[in-house]
């Protein structure tokens, strides 16, 4: 089970980031979301994707981030660019055990550096917690994207245009 | 050599998503940055990274995308949820060779579809252009990122804290 907790979302400026943070969580293999700001509007956006694209995640927003972190029992990774390489936190990340990962927005709290089992620099170089949630997803499950039977629409790859089928 | 180009560009509703694509295409080893719409602060913003942090990537803004592709002597790698597999891509793509990534916002002109060497899926999801990207070059190079000492400020990997090199 892979939850991803964003923190620090603020509705105006992030609102097409934290979309692309659910949207990418899905796509590479999340079970739950959770937004710490509360934003009816991305539940309603999420739950419609889920529908039309397949999948069963939960998206919760406006959840008590502190709270939800002092009662997760399982791995906490905090993705920020200071943190340990990839590389190494990969060898000590259990990808079949429940993880949680900390996307923040700008300033995260020290406390949370500090309550994670470990901070991981996807390339500890400013970028995108996006591309760095992405591109960590793929790494813990080693390049396996999930697929979803359940949607009304799923894409069949194609080299030059576009193939949907529709159910 | 690996640049990324950017079309469809609104300046109000993309703009925070396009930094985003620009600081992860620099994360993950591209060289160079066109963008189809003029964005000065973009350019500026972007440069004050390179400084900042390192790397001599070029950035242009307000480029005429039809000429740059027109022009472009190499493989064009279209990223679009409908496209090729990712992995079947990686069997076509030649990574020591040039490779212009063309990524799009909303709607993509079926020219593009048409030109590219080949169109590619991350995930064939909806979900990130952003994370499409970290993927895709993260894959392409093999989970090596590069390494950047020709900035002003270098961080060392830190699995609890923050840590800084200032020069």
């Amino acid at each position: 089970m892979i939850t991803i907790l964003r923190i620090g979302h603020r509705p105006e400026r992030d609102k097409r980031i934290t979309t692309h943070v659910a949207l990418t969580a899905r796509a590479f293999g999340a079970n739950e979301i959770l937004v710490d700001y509360p934003d009816k509007e991305l539940e309603k956006n999420f739950e419609s994707t889920c529908q039309r694209w397949g999948g069963d995640l939960k998206i919760r927003t406006g959840v008590k981030w502190r709270q939800v972190l002092k009662e997760f029992n399982g791995q906490v990774v905090h993705l920020t660019m200071y943190g340990e390489t990839l590389e190494k936190a990969m060898e000590v990340i259990d990808a079949t055990q429940d993880i949680m990962v900390i996307v923040g927005a700008e300033k995260v709290p020290r406390e949370v550096y500090e309550q994670a089992t470990i901070n991981v620099g996807v390339g500890n170089q400013p970028h995108s917690e996006v591309a760095a949630l992405g591109v960590f997803l793929y790494s813990l499950f080693e390049g396996k994207m999930p697929e979803f039977n359940d949607g009304q629409m799923k894409i069949i790859p194609n080299p030059r245009g576009k193939t949907v089928e529709s159910k």
